[in-house]
């Protein structure tokens, strides 16, 4: 059995978590943290988990997180880049949900983040936890850095494309809907139902964090340089990302069968037959990215633009789900095993 | 492995049966009929199923369901009547999910259903699988009826007031509330998006098919006749039911530990904390109804009424979740098996 | 024209109050303070009033409010009986949204806000506007206490039954669900879409503010004290308040001509027919509150408790549409003027 | 008073005219016809329009629609082009909200809607109504076709671009979200409250019948043909259109400023401040096309591509709102006359 922490367990991230690993055949939780919560039973604050995790938050200071194989750290931003050394001198290996050790260039982090990185030493171990392309710096990993969710959704849905060259590595776009639970457990205005619901708009104009993550990603699979817009909206649904993507074609293939070959043997991503239009409910609270790429079929339409649809549960292969195939990588678990969930519909 | 198949598999609790047996470990689903998908991949329909369930939909006359060991009806009503002879007498069991069995009073189902019952012998024969009232009578049962939403919800929540003649049995009041994947997948005006979001109503003031089902189940309690008032409402949410129960108390007692020893043991009914409010989603997508009892504390406030709150997932406890219970309990399965999905939250 | 200005213009009732005023052919809005938006353009927070509200907010000190002929206070609990008394001498009449002046009984106000009121004598001159109650008192009041939504829902959906001595008055239900925006524009976990879409609950059910209040104007149509069970409900729409009410006969009579002549030319109460389930979008966006009464059909469905229902629009006749409807009567205008939105349907 | 008729008053469209005639100070509504409902009063289908419109439905026969001064038809495709000469030649005016008159080229026309066109030379008279663009022909026009609300979005998004020239026109893509009204009222599955809640996804990949009308205004305003892809998405909530609009630039010039001039003195058209992210309830039941014009900061994010955000009401700018529009504009009337209703927020 892993014995898994959590620090930061009171958010949607750290909630979808304790879900998972209540039902993981492998892991034993041992201590979730938070210090606003200490002393509170899980089941109180999320009565979805009686009778299911019989612990309490503790305060950090109290966990003896040390004592874990592995802790997630399910914290807001510049929390886990102070921490994480300690763990990882005991021995404890880490996945990180938050976007600390994501960016390798760390000006470029501190820049977005607009924090001073306090271990620039760990981001350069960090390994970037999209499975799909880092699967075996993942295995030995002792530092993952978890993708966000636009990040997953769109890199995964641009990833062929790029490694192919088949578009214009110039001149990108991501036209990014998320629902409401991707900006977290949060008491913000903006994100009440009254505000919410029944309606929708872009945000972030002025820049998104994700962008340079993104951008990271792609430039690493193209070995240069990409241009993308990113333009990211709040739709008025709790779970769920759908990322619409268009390229100018550079290099004519068969894009269906480009994708398919890329993802074959993948378990938790789905190329969906030509035609389609992947919902995002087909995702939901499950650990999975369904993907589509369109044609137009005349000339008039633009054939030269092809346009990618990629769904996935933000909190699932967004966040929590993928810590936890990346916990499986890490400890030589089956990577499927406790994220067999199948996508709740209606 | 038990060998199940499902009859009208297109509707909601169909769908919501096949998430749940795709995942249950004592189950190998063989056959899913529908007249007008024959042919058609489930996973077609269902892109949620996607490399979940490799079955087509075949016709009724094609399934050879006689060679399961249960079926399940989720048809419409009306259907299960006409064909549920033929699968006994081939020593298969059924579970139905409709609502043809379910009335012992054939003259009555009969008034409230509009048509003319087709197996009158087989009503008498049948077990109502309410099984924290009959989980003895289940386990030997050759035909289920698998209780309706509304009817769960609402006994669940009362029966240990009946049972124990703790409140005025002539004057109940039950005040309900649902998710609109209640009134199924079905193509009507009221239940468009646009008619039913943001949106709320009561509805079936004329009398709802559910009112003669919740009488029954609470005389069965009673040992008489009980008076009740039943007012169903529809709300903006997808899955979910809330009920709000009034009884005038009739005798004093500690109505919290009542609730607790009647359920104690029972893995699929929680009782909550004095001071609760189960909220729809700490059940959803999960197994279970969960319930809370309340007192006003002042004397002006009406301390002679108690109010009792209780919540389902309407197609997991509400339907296919006690299918599949039902299902463990004929089989000899443990009870909990393949249904300890953890509610979905947020 | 009534010169008008508003206190505390930030929340959901400002707004409504904003969007209503800009339309009303009487009204020249001449202030609106906020104290943390101090100089900001009304349109800037509130882009929907772009075009419409040139004003931008002031601050308190500085908005000369003496000067306007009445002043709408749509501000916290505790704040309006701080202010009144100077804009009373100064010859200002005053519409309070807030609970301030309610409750006639000083001592329950203060036990049920927490507060100590500044202003008991000014409560013994409020006169509680509703104006199907106090339509001639409300004419020459100095200070109105514009009532809650509940309270407006579940008076106006029981009056005739109380004044006709109907119903047992002392066994009252209310079983009432309300739309997310009820609770306020205020930062808080509870209703955040991810929180309260798709998801419903009883909450207050140790007691909640508008049950005296309630209580009172009940106990005053009847001559004598009344008994309330009053459970609230949180229902995942923006606007609406729907009030189920259950009461049982004393007295035969016609129910459904009882209301019709209650409501007679009442150009904001709506008697629907017999049979009608009115739903709360048809009141969405206007000042209506449309009532409908039911007994069932037979003598087993306990013949003997009448159930009526009754929705508004939580901002309008629950809020700012009402206290317009006061500022009419108060100043002589036609009690429509500026209230003759259709409800937005769909 | 403007003597108007509505053919097929039981969809969104139809509702929606009815709101806003009902309170239109120069018109009288004399008719309104349906096959389905004839002889239903009006508001027995539409409870919100209780004591506001005192009509019944009439038989299309029966309708003496010849006497008005305009009809509207809120109907399907396919009507409108058999039933409008009669009443041309009857000298009555029209206003199609269907899309039998929209596209000049009628081949084009039969292609994407599969029917054989009635009456092609009523198209060639016919004036395509999108106001900002063909105000001075609207005035004189007979018979007005009366935009989608797609098309309204995205042309009203683009034209400053188009007509200045300011991007490549052979690229340009047009990612579009509606609200699920958009689909109109009817029994669709797809649209039923549990399958679009909670959800997101692309539709009409294959090609929406949209496409070509956006294509036929931008290529008018460009004097050539225009590359544009178009991908509409159904959001969860009931009106409102999001249109995310791509360009690449060919011109520099002061975009803001551009977009200021070419919409100045527009009564309907509002171009927000630098920066802004108009969302759709900003434009919810109000008559406004919202607007705002982003370039990146820096070079990496591509400063060679502009966004632009172009949001509305569908059910208002983008169908019955702006056929009121056009109506006042035919008879002379104030343009903005009966349409000053200010966008419900929250």
């Amino acid at each position: 059995m892993i014995k898994a922490g959590i620090v930061g367990g009171t958010g949607y991230t750290g909630v979808e978590l304790l879900r998972l690993l209540a039902q993981h055949p492998g892991v034993e939780l041992t201590a979730i943290t938070s210090r606003q919560e200490a002393g509170t039973p899980v089941s109180a604050l999320f009565p979805s988990l009686r009778g299911r995790i019989a612990l309490a938050f503790s305060h950090p200071d109290q966990a003896r997180l040390g004592e874990c194989d592995v802790v997630f750290f399910a914290t807001p931003n510049g929390i886990a880049m102070g921490e994480a050394r300690a763990l990882l001198d005991a021995g404890v290996r880490i996945i990180d949900l938050s976007a600390d050790f994501r960016i390798q260039d760390v000006a470029e982090w501190e820049r977005w983040y607009k924090l001073k990185h306090a271990a620039p030493d760990l981001v350069a171990q960090a390994v970037y936890g999209l499975c799909e392309v880092n699967r075996d710096r993942i295995r030995a990993a002792r530092l993952v850095a978890n993708p966000g969710c636009y990040p997953t959704a769109i890199q995964l849905g641009l990833l062929p494309l790029i490694e192919s060259r088949a578009v214009d590595l110039d001149h990108l776009i991501a036209d990014a809907k998320s629902g409401v639970s991707g900006a977290g457990r949060k008491a913000e205005l903006h994100i009440l139902h009254a505000e919410a619901a029944d309606n929708f708009s872009a945000y972030g104009l002025a820049g998104h964090r994700h962008w340079p993550e993104i951008r990271q990603g792609l430039a690493q699979a193209a070995g240069r340089e990409v241009g993308l817009v990113f333009i990211p909206h709040l739709t008025p649904m709790i779970r769920g990302i759908h990322a619409t993507l268009y390229g100018r074609i550079a290099k004519e293939m068969d894009f269906q069968a480009l994708y398919e070959q890329r993802y074959a043997g993948e378990p938790f991503v789905d190329v969906m037959p030509a035609g389609s239009a992947p919902d995002t409910r087909s995702a939901r609270a499950a650990n999975v990215c369904r993907i589509a790429v369109h044609r137009p079929r005349e000339q008039s339409q633009r054939r030269d633009t092809l346009t990618v649809l990629s769904v996935i549960d933000n909190l699932m292969k967004g966040a929590s789900g993928q810590a936890v195939q990346n916990m499986n990588l890490m400890f030589g678990r089956p990577e499927t095993e406790g994220l067999q969930q199948v996508a709740v519909v209606p």
